[in-house]
């Protein structure tokens, strides 16, 4: 079987003039990166009032076995392009740091794969390196503030805001600086996360526009006073040059498939402590242009889809007019209990217990008032009888459930899901609705994830923690949605419990305020927000062969 | 007058496909970056046997008052084009920090600016972005080896490989870290550098192809052991993904002049414990390309042509074919002992009294074999007498001289001086040598620059320097070059010793191998390697106005 880079090296791309062409951009309006990567000034484009349909990609709880919901999104677009509609596919960009890690990034797999995956994993067209810069710009100019005198009375045990770099680095998670003396500053605890974990990183990825992402960064709270009352990014006047910084960040990158159709790959925040989706110029570009758009979110539904409803579509006033679910053989046969060594044999039983998985994710999805239509992304060592449960399982259900080959023949593969996900797009979600209204209370909204999708059968919100929810309702933000940050593996907090856990407790451990992004993080259990290096990285196996070919990233 | 960016936005600029053009690039070896800004593709070019002339642009010791040798490189290179001959332009990239802190960069001024000035001041093509990745990349990979078990032996206390950012930070410049137990290292003192302080830049501007660059950057000292040998970059195994990350970065960028002439703009190594001189990639790749090709060198002639000589031209096997050497009225008045606030002020004792400075860095141009051209850069305020005392001064020291007004009237007002450098070029250096042999030992290396080129009338080498300098000879480092580390605004050591001082002492303080650049650094004096913000940053008035235009850059 040939591996993903194998056939990606096989393909035959198309200039991205010419994949512009195909989507409808007017060449003023490309800015090409190279031959295969360009932005899209929005401004250029001659929309008019068109609104396309919107189709997001989620899926069960992600296991080691895999569930493919970017292959599927991929496979979906191309499939769609295929029986003939015009569709645009809106992805996340990868992160450069993890690749030097334990493996390289790529978007997709199989015969669905998004091109040209090595220029995409590296720098790309530096979005991520523009976000570094003005994340980094505020930071020096919180310490330039302190160091000048601290007319604004900064609390310096109360900086909140550390710096970033786009680099797997656990030894700059906790650091003091500056030392040295007189002429470097006042010493203070600080530390630096993954790039992608930046708040900017969340704000480009939900601002409508350069005034918004402006206004957003001004609101960042970087830190408090003495008498606790908070400290604005504006306050240090760096927003406007972070705006400069990231003027042709906010730009969405067209990129193609396998099968020269056109995508979107454009911004790419954490999916625990910050939303996880696409940037919303993006999606909102891509709706003006195309018939249908698909998109996906991270992890499982029980994080992903959530906060695409709660959190993306509400900034954006999205409506999702379609959901597809991915699932796999192999990973409901996790979620039965089978362990990862035992997977190649096929056991019915176990995808039938498995499926419980499954069904509470549609369960959860039909609260937002959509019906998903379920993907079984197929896998050579898939059995027809293994199959035939998860779609029995589905439709028992009351979910659509179609088996697709997509990774082993590319659009030829989601033909009939393509077909049934269009039609569904067609009439459209108009029962949609997100879980919670944006009046409800903080500590509501919590509770109310937890209880609803989680199924929790407890929800300890400390009083320190219900204290500072209260707070922040009385400076003004007790509207904003709140974005958990829990393990992705389970709905419950503890990884280990796969399949459909109940009675479990969810505990909140603490919560920040993404004040310029616009929610509340409320975390459950450790995040890692700078991560480290294997003992052997991946880095060390990482080379150009003698063709100026890259060996050892993927 | 208007200003530089006034001038720079009445230009029209051609798609730099026409450029490219125009400049004999064929169109698959052209990588664009937006509408005017692109890449070269070094393999893609036909470029034969060709061998153009080189000319360097160098300077009498900067002063506030300013002598413009990069805009009268630009001036020149323009000229030339004006006069028919085929030209090309290589210049260094500005850094990105030092542009929310004073003032913005740009390149060049007037008439004889290179564009588009925003982007390039800027994110650009990234190129600084990919260095501090890589250079990131073997920080991380140093502190994950020693994590794991630390098996090289690398003696904590004695890693010298720091961080970097493109960014004026100065809390970062001395920090401790990591802290935080177990999960995240072992604490250590270390700190960060501005990106362009980084020997992956000297590097990148010192390497011949790809292979070269990974060679250089295996041949990096990290560190020592606790015995003191050292541990080399290749030893922790990131040469190669180094070499990955840099793979685009090592490509020259294409611009363009306001007369829409080509520009290379690649590389820009700190000219204090670098060699302060754009890519040998770019000017060699420009030399295949043009007739003449037009470059300059950081800081005055004593440090700028010296390293240029005696560092990047012995690396490449370049030889100069022509010297230009720039002067102006007003800073020759600072030489000679005018204040600031008095330059308004006709003075033409003061411009023969500050002579002495140009007559010095005549006579050291003419050690290397080559007389340099004088280009007397014309300013509103000088007067006739003031000129010409220029050129009877030159002209007594054996030099040509010619008033350019490239400044007010672009490349019309450089066409004497291209004329005449042209012919001097076709001409050629044959009598062209290095200051001193690579077989000379270090320390005589340094003390041959200081005597012959500062005039020191005493080195100081501390003894504790010249067993280092010994321990670096055996260790087979003693052909490299000496990259001298001193102030740019005297001959001495001391900034406020203008004009032509003698009798002084010249003291090294510390020694410094950068063993992948290849030469050792000796440092007269200190070195700020992170620049701080001022009190009331240039960031502070950076912004988007109401059409996307920058304000407050420049």
């Amino acid at each position: 079987m040939p591996t993903d880079i194998e056939i990606a090296r096989q393909a035959t791309l198309i200039p991205i003039t010419d994949v512009a062409k195909n989507a409808g951009v007017p060449d003023e309006a490309l800015i090409p990166y190279g031959k295969y990567k360009a932005k899209i000034d929005r401004d250029l484009l001659q929309t008019g009032d068109k609104q396309g349909k919107l189709i997001l990609v989620t899926a069960i709880n992600p296991t080691p076995a895999g569930e493919g919901k970017t292959t599927t999104s991929v496979g979906l677009s191309d499939a769609l392009h295929r029986i003939g509609k015009k569709a645009l596919l809106c992805l996340r960009e990868p992160s450069l740091g993890p690749c030097f890690g334990v493996k390289g990034g790529g978007a997709g797999g199989g015969k669905s794969q998004v091109m040209p995956m090595d220029e995409i994993n590296l720098h790309f067209t530096g979005d991520f390196h523009a976000i570094t810069s003005a994340h980094n710009l505020l930071s020096a100019m919180i310490d330039n503030h302190i160091y000048w005198g601290n007319t604004l009375e900064i609390d310096l045990r109360r900086v909140t805001w550390r710096r970033v770099l786009d680099m797997n680095d656990r030894a700059l998670r906790q650091i003091v600086g500056p030392l040295g003396g007189v002429s470097n500053g006042f010493p203070r605890e600080t530390g630096f996360d993954i790039t992608v974990a930046s708040e900017i990183m969340a704000i480009l990825c939900l601002a409508t526009d350069l005034a918004d992402l402006q206004k957003r960064m001004g609101d960042i709270i970087i830190g408090y006073r003495r008498d606790k009352t908070p400290v604005f990014c504006r306050d240090v006047k760096a927003d406007s040059a972070m705006t400069v910084l990231l003027k042709d960040a906010i730009l969405p990158n067209l990129v193609q498939t396998l099968e020269n159709n056109p995508a979107f790959l454009h911004g790419g925040p954490f999916a625990n402590i910050a939303h996880g989706c696409n940037s919303v110029i993006a999606t909102s570009t891509a709706l003006k242009m195309a018939d249908y758009v698909v998109t996906e979110a991270g992890f499982g539904a029980d994080l992903g889809a959530e906060k695409f409803m709660d959190i993306k579509c509400r900034a954006a006033g999205f409506t999702p007019d379609a959901v597809v679910l991915v699932a796999t053989v192999r990973a409901l046969k996790m979620n039965g209990g089978v362990a990862k060594k035992d997977l190649g044999e096929p056991n019915v039983d176990a995808v039938r217990k498995g499926s419980v998985n499954l069904k509470r994710h549609i369960e959860n999805v039909k609260k937002f008032g959509v019906t998903p239509t379920i993907a079984i992304n197929h896998f050579y060592l898939d059995t027809d009888e293994e199959l035939a449960v998860i779609k029995e399982m589905a439709e028992s259900f009351g979910a659509d459930a179609v088996i697709c080959k997509h990774w082993a023949d590319g659009s030829a593969g989601a033909e009939e899901l393509a077909k049934i996900v269009a039609a569904k797009a067609d009439a459209g979600a108009p029962d949609f609705k997100p879980l919670y209204p944006s009046e409800m209370g903080l500590a509501d909204k919590i509770t109310t994830i937890a209880t609803e999708i989680y199924r929790a059968a407890n929800v300890a919100i400390p009083a320190s923690v219900r204290s500072q929810l209260k707070q922040w309702e009385e400076m003004g933000y007790g509207h904003f949605p709140v974005c958990m940050a829990k393990t992705q593996y389970s709905f419950s907090t503890d990884p280990t419990q796969l399949g459909a856990p109940e009675g479990h407790e969810i505990a909140i451990r603490e919560v920040r305020l993404s004040a310029g992004a616009g929610f509340v993080v409320a975390i459950c259990g450790e995040i890692m927000t700078m991560p480290g290096l294997p003992k052997i990285p991946s880095a060390e196996n990482i080379y150009l062969d003698d063709n100026g070919q890259i060996e050892g990233l993927f």
